[in-house]
């Protein structure tokens, strides 16, 4: 392997912004008639626009995917380790797209910009959004780029949600899905703790009916508890006993300081959600959770995923990992049975991780080579076809 | 099997009340001077007063543990399928002990009782309690009952950990421990989640540092939000699955009311939370899964379960159900493996049951046998010994 082969950062990033004066007609009915996506890219198109991969991104991402912001930047892309030259999504060998969805907050439209109609944030009048809203205007900005056919859309969890919406709202449009820690849809069990999530949100005294923004507040109290219900969630219990087991904060029980917290999982739990709540939006996480909630990949396939499937034409590759228990492997499982049935091409791989759900974050030898061998294949398919 | 052999009800039942005066010292350092427990009894104490059992309540449990109130009560005790004339605990030949734990919000002295010092409800000043100091105040109603060896000590979830502690702090006044759902400690994920709960309620506005009585209000919210937490985590995927799977509540997508439930597990999960908020009080809530939290069997016992278990002298039954995730059987498995290392008598069975930890509430037809041929030999043995 040559110096510049090695994995690398893709250094320096900018984001960019778009303005769509196109009105974009949603699934509930409602229309936006205007709206404006932030994105970041990676790596070059090349000549025949072949080589672009889309980055979906999962419930609290963004479009910052990978690279850093300056010299100094000490906090890369959400997904820098799996995008750069040389790593699984080789930025020497595809144009990697990544962008904020409609409806977050970190750039595009969404609840925190300003509302047209009324001049001030949507807030809570935000439109409720399904994958298919996000995956039509991901295909608006595909057009922007001027890229007519994606080499492969990528995603985890929410975002491996939008990546199978693809394959089924444009089979023309993409030639490769890879859905990592998935599902075709969530369990009661999911959906019941989104809704806790949701409640504690809004509920929050601070919430003021998700027009929070014009009392110069936020619900941070239940923002950081939606955060911690969710975290507990992606982790595995074998993760949080190895990390925390039972490790007291000061060594011993000390009785006297009844509401203090007790074990060093209190404290570490209690930092994540209140960090989150200062970043996020409690409406975006809302309008996530709902989408979260919504998708159902077969519902107008007469709940028939395979009959679902059976209407793409791109190649599978589906990833989940051992301690996933909200993602859990049975559900990948269930992906690759409905593909196979269909009769379309899939590889499937469970990667043993003590992570959970956020596994499919996080480094992982075994995630990285498999996930590097498809790219390439992806990869020399473009070369064949060049 | 004659007539009155069929498992029938203990009928109407009677709350008692007791007052102890002679001091209790704590586990944290600090002692109540004087405090009162609520009991109900069923069947009778034989001559020799050997037939006693004891049940041990979990978090949410209370002194109600079997029978009714009234001819037209139709909420039987919690605990009412499994004792009774001819149930597994057989009132024909035990004599039933059930008590609501000091800290409690049912009637023994806890938060929601008058602080004598002050004049008014002890809220959060009232101290936090560990298993034993139960123990301890458990033994004073024996005492009082002038029971001096129990046959057995029953308990589900926290009701086991207070079994087992039982077995260790009085050795010579127990001859049974039955431990149904339980574990030796909770694991992080499971403190974690108690966390999440107590965070819910110490952040509502409403909870006033654990002194709402004295603004005639308390903090639904908080303890709405807990208590749905702990449901979900009672159930397993599997059976919320099969009981709502992704059911809608008005039969499909209506995108137009944002914020309502639009799934029928919100709806039921909102309605557990809500009549728990009404029916419980927030300080015992934070009282019970503290106790929980801090439960370590062998943590005076060098951390060795079988060191531990070396003190006791009873016979141990360890019963475990399939789907429970809070208190897999996993976790039972490790008491039995200490019983065992540690030679102590010991049965187990891990009942077949999709309904997660709350099983051991529930009627389950090879658990109610299995615990009637357990509880069937400690009742001989009082023959033999009679």
């Amino acid at each position: 392997m040559s110096q510049q082969q090695q994995p690398a950062s893709v250094g320096i990033v900018h984001p960019q912004t778009v303005q769509f004066e196109e009105p974009l007609a949603l699934s509930n009915g409602r229309t936006l008639d205007n709206f404006e996506l932030i994105y970041e890219t990676y790596g070059e198109l090349n000549a025949d626009k072949s080589n672009a991969v889309l980055i979906c991104h999962a419930l609290s991402g963004n479009h910052h995917a990978a690279g850093v912001y300056s010299d100094d930047d000490k906090r890369p892309g959400w997904w820098d380790h799996y995008i750069g030259p040389g790593k699984a999504i080789d930025t020497n060998k595809f144009f990697v797209i990544a962008l904020n969805n409609l409806g977050g907050c970190h750039g595009s439209t969404g609840p925190n910009t300003i509302n047209p109609a009324t001049g001030k944030p949507w807030g809570s009048d935000f439109p409720i959004l399904r994958c298919r809203d996000w995956v039509h205007s991901q295909a608006r900005l595909l057009d922007h780029l001027g890229v007519e056919q994606l080499a492969a859309v990528v995603g985890g969890s929410l975002g491996g949600m939008q990546a199978m919406r693809w394959s089924l709202e444009y089979p023309d449009k993409i030639r490769h899905c890879i859905v990592i820690a998935s599902a075709m849809n969530l369990s009661s069990q999911n959906i019941a703790f989104n809704n806790i999530a949701r409640s504690a949100i809004s509920k929050d005294p601070d919430w003021h009916d998700g027009h929070f923004y014009d009392f110069k507040t936020k619900p941070r109290i239940g923002l950081s508890l939606a955060r911690k219900i969710a975290h507990v969630t992606y982790l595995s219990d074998d993760l949080m006993g190895e990390k925390f087991g039972r490790e007291l904060k000061r060594g011993n029980f000390d009785l006297g300081t009844e509401f203090d917290y007790e074990f060093q999982i209190e404290s570490y739990l209690e930092y994540q959600g209140d960090t989150f709540a200062e970043s996020f939006d409690a409406n975006t996480y809302i309008l996530m959770t709902r989408a979260l909630d919504y998708f159902d990949l077969a519902r107008e396939y007469n709940d028939n995923p395979s009959e679902a499937f059976s209407h793409t034409k791109c190649g599978f590759l589906v990833i989940s990992f051992s301690t996933d228990w909200r993602f859990a492997p049975q559900r990948s499982q269930e992906i690759v049975e409905a593909l196979l049935a269909a009769r379309r091409p899939v590889s499937y791989a469970e990667i043993e991780s003590s992570y959970g759900h956020d596994a499919f974050l996080l480094p992982n030898k075994r995630y990285e080579d498999l996930f590097a061998a498809y790219m390439n294949n992806v990869a020399k398919e473009l070369n064949n076809a060049g």
